[in-house]
């Protein structure tokens, strides 16, 4: 059996060597448009911003041996052709065209089998300038180590990147927190992770990336990059000028799937993806597909998207491999799980956000919850912030966001949930949770239980939430018909008290005392640091018959690191 | 409605919030012997050890209040008797008889429902002189603290534990990391964590043990705790006499049913944990139990077990509460999900462990595996070690173990298998598991995935196991029926080469072209350090018609780390 594999890195390397070693006597070619195959791209940033110092190690195995065409061919018992383009399949004759990028010469390979994980490119920026000296998309190992070249010459001083989507923000941390660089952010929508958190939890990543001196602008349109004989020199948005002698696109990328198309293989108009099957064949059985360049199933929405992420490209490189070997295996889809470093923060999410169900046809509600990483007693417990989205009518667990600490404690929560989220748990299925505990890992009941609960009793009526933006709205309107009751020790409410004319100060183990001190013809809105003071208390009003009786979300850790002013 | 909790920890005051949460109207009297209730138990090492200094933390709310009478009384709005004992349960007149432990007056208390939760209290050791002034049970916070103050006034120098599982370990540290005593750890059993890993992942414990200066002494049976004057100087084991001025039984927990049982309701005698159903209802449907003093169901073996697990017994008072206060909730059952640190190490496990399983009647596979905890080109990347223990027949997924670096990725890791466990997933469920990658948090594959490829290539036949024991013995005995053939880099194999005379060494990348120097008359055993190349190499060697092909599960790493001689 002869197996060609278009694209030598995450799903085309693991798909050859997976053939490779099922079927020790096939044939297998291995082809790369690049002299770099097999690196470890989601390592870029961090190459970039010297963590990694040497580039040669997001190239090596574990075993310290560099993944280039000879390790292929040697140890791997692969054909590699790099800096080889294939410009056309034919798929009559079952052949590839291919050309030498070095030597120019073509020639026609044969295949019995074709894989085909060609990867993403950027997303182009349709506005004037992208071709200026200076002005960059992260593509490829070959341009990251052109940019970090600049920075450690010191030629750049001001870098901007435009698009704080998770490549954005990890170049923004590997500018300025390593090289020091003052770096500026331009997003389109009005928050950081449009597409993988929802505002609240988005407002602590902005905060955390103004702690850190990056420069976050959000709600802007780019016009114009503005260059000076050929460099470029600033951004022009539809509101000012930003100067910048670098500018980073990454506004996401898309399916490099034209020549799929061009041999007349399904590719979606909607995604731009290749369309595969469960078995990861594409609209003509012998050709397989994977990594970025295909559209996969989302479960929880149940629609088509692309997801390009390299746990998944290496999971369908193995699915591939297994499928032309003759053997038997699947990809369902994808929950579009996520976890990423943005300075001191563990940022995670898994499922869909608030937006995304809403517009997938959910009647979602969401729950907030901030808690302790570990049990509060134990030295060193920080404090993480999360969030579950779950639908109002059915129960069902659509989405959950975790923004903590820079420890593993984010992605233990996701790993939890992006296990389960395939087999469609209600809430009730998370308070059943079994999640393991000791002080120095874990609060008793795990992040995921409190926030769930929180889920359940907002499932139940047992409270009324209310926006952070109303409460801020009558705090600082002073709003009489509202009376604030905030619950914590005095010391901690003498912030709000001070500043807002309708702040009450009543202590939470003492409320009982002070019933006949709360009056009934106001709006009561109850205020603690996590909201689990204030739910005991709108369950005390309410056996004594108050009914006008709200909480916010979260407690007031979630404005307070929002930067809001509230203590 | 009037409802009254026995037992005022996890379990029973949870239980007791939760109704009066729901059902602001009820009366809940909260009744315990002791006078500090609702204290974090799971801390008590961690207090003793002095990382936490004060005892009061472990009484805290995470917003600094002391959990004691007062504060359950006024925030809670419960009735509370502490120092109270509950002598019988009257389920005719339903009432409850309670003697004061301050003034000795006894009381009947009336319930519409009733709360058992009283816990468990320590195996006693049935030898003699575990009534020896110095001996100690972590029984409860009243002990903890004794035997703390008894350290801080340095009468302390040469502690003895017995029993190597959970609590034994967390004390062993507890003694020797902060207060740098010099410990002895006794083990009825031939390994540490008995019931909670398995030989493979508990050497690496017991390995680490020893670095940090803690004497461990395996299949010990111990005859006599050893006085003088009524003070404890030693323990007598059927080998020899261990000094020590303190010793702690640590020899597992037991159910405190005796109270339920007395009342006539349905106890286990196998367990000897009360007998409940889903809703946590004993055999009397108004009186509820939950925590440690009930048996609930393995759901991997399907047999009654307990569990004494301080999350267990948070979730099942919540689930207590909700039942009794008209509402629905369930609890399943138990995967057994544990995670622990032991000095630099963390230690998490789910479901059975491979002796488990094959007592149960399956006929269980394992595999092992090692890996850095993140992209192993990311700084600091560190080595965990796994074990996936598998039904042959099935492809079940019946338990997992990790034992890595002080991190929470172990937690995240089992985590993700105990979210699925009581769902039965098999190998290739885990195969598809979607598990977050980013180079600072994992590897692009988790090692759940690389553990399961273990299991998966097993499972298919894809290459025979050999277990790691036969290896060292034909390495020692330089038996010529085998050839060891180490794959890695020459100065890596330089240790064995020299060491045992049946070793070649072959470099992995460069194996295709020494086809012809190998043997087909021996076994072959391919080493490297995590078994990866070893399995390349054996899917090589298949392909070129050889039979006699083994490679030891894990690879070198694991013995390694046992200490063995193998480098």
């Amino acid at each position: 059996m002869q197996v060609v594999v278009i694209g030598a890195n995450a799903c085309g390397a693991k798909a050859a060597c997976r053939v490779k070693r099922l079927d020790p006597n096939s044939e297998v070619i291995l082809i790369d448009k690049s002299e770099y195959i097999s690196y470890g791209a989601c390592g870029i940033p961090y190459y970039v911003s010297g963590e990694i110092p040497d580039v040669n190690a997001l190239r090596e195995t574990s075993f310290h041996v560099i993944r280039d065409k000879k390790f292929f061919t040697d140890a791997k018992g692969l054909t590699v052709l790099t800096k080889t383009l294939v410009e056309e399949i034919d798929r009559k004759r079952k052949t590839v065209k291919v050309k030498s990028l070095e030597s120019g010469r073509r020639e026609e390979i044969p295949y019995d089998k074709l894989v085909i994980a060609t990867g993403a490119k950027p997303r182009t920026l349709e506005v004037p300038g992208t071709d200026l000296k200076g002005v960059y998309y992260i593509s490829d190992l070959g341009s990251a180590i052109e940019l970090k070249e600049r920075i450690a010459r010191g030629e750049v001083e001001k870098p901007l990147i435009i698009g704080a989507g998770l490549i954005g923000l990890e170049m923004a941390e590997a500018f300025a927190d390593l090289w020091g660089l003052s770096v500026t952010l331009l997003e389109f929508f009005p928050q950081v992770l449009p597409k993988n958190l929802d505002p609240y939890m988005a407002r602590i990543v902005e905060s955390h990336l103004r702690e850190r001196n990056v420069k976050v602008e959000l709600k802007v349109r780019v016009k114009e990059i503005v260059g000076k004989e050929g460099k470029v020199i600033g951004v022009q948005t539809e509101d000012r000028f930003y100067p910048a002698d670098l500018v980073l696109i990454a506004v996401g990328v898309e399916p490099n799937s034209e020549l799929a198309e061009r041999a007349g293989l399904l590719v979606s108009p909607y995604t731009k993806g290749i369309v595969v099957n469960d078995r990861l064949q594409t609209s003509d059985p012998n050709i397989f597909a994977g990594g970025d360049c295909i559209e996969i199933t989302h479960l929880v929405s149940g629609k088509k998207v692309v997801m390009p992420m390299g746990s998944l490209a290496n999971r369908q490189g193995r699915v591939i491999g297994t499928n032309i070997a003759g053997g038997f295996a699947t990809f369902k889809g994808t929950v579009g799980a996520f976890v990423m470093k943005c300075f001191d923060l563990a940022i995670g999410g898994v499922g869909l956000t608030f937006a995304q169900a809403r517009e997938e046809g959910f009647d979602p509600g969401y729950a907030l919850n901030n808690q302790t990483e570990r049990s509060h007693f134990y030295p060193g417990a920080r404090i993480a912030f999360y969030e579950l989205i779950f639908d109002k009518k059915t129960g069902r667990v659509l989405g959950f966001q975790g923004v903590g600490p820079m420890t593993d404690g984010t992605m233990a929560r996701i790993h939890a949930i992006s296990s389960l989220l395939p087999r469609r748990p209600k809430v009730e299925d998370l308070l059943e949770l079994e999640l393991a505990y000791a002080p120095p890992f874990n609060t008793a009941l795990d992040p995921i239980h409190d926030t769930a609960h929180v889920a359940d009793n907002i499932l139940k009526g047992l409270f009324q939430p209310i926006e952070w933006e109303e409460v801020l709205r009558r705090l600082k309107e002073g709003d009489q018909n509202s009376l604030i009751l905030d619950l914590r020790h005095p010391k901690e409410a003498e912030f709000l008290l001070k500043r807002y004319p309708n702040v009450k100060q009543v202590l939470y183990q003492e409320f009982k005392y002070h019933l006949s001190e709360i009056p009934r013809d106001k709006d009561l809105i109850l205020l603690c640091n996590s909201s689990r003071r204030a739910y005991e208390v709108a369950r005390l009003l309410k056996g004594a018959g108050f009914e006008r009786v709200y909480l916010p979300l979260g407690g007031v850790s979630f404005p307070r690191r929002w930067g809001e002013e509230i203590r």
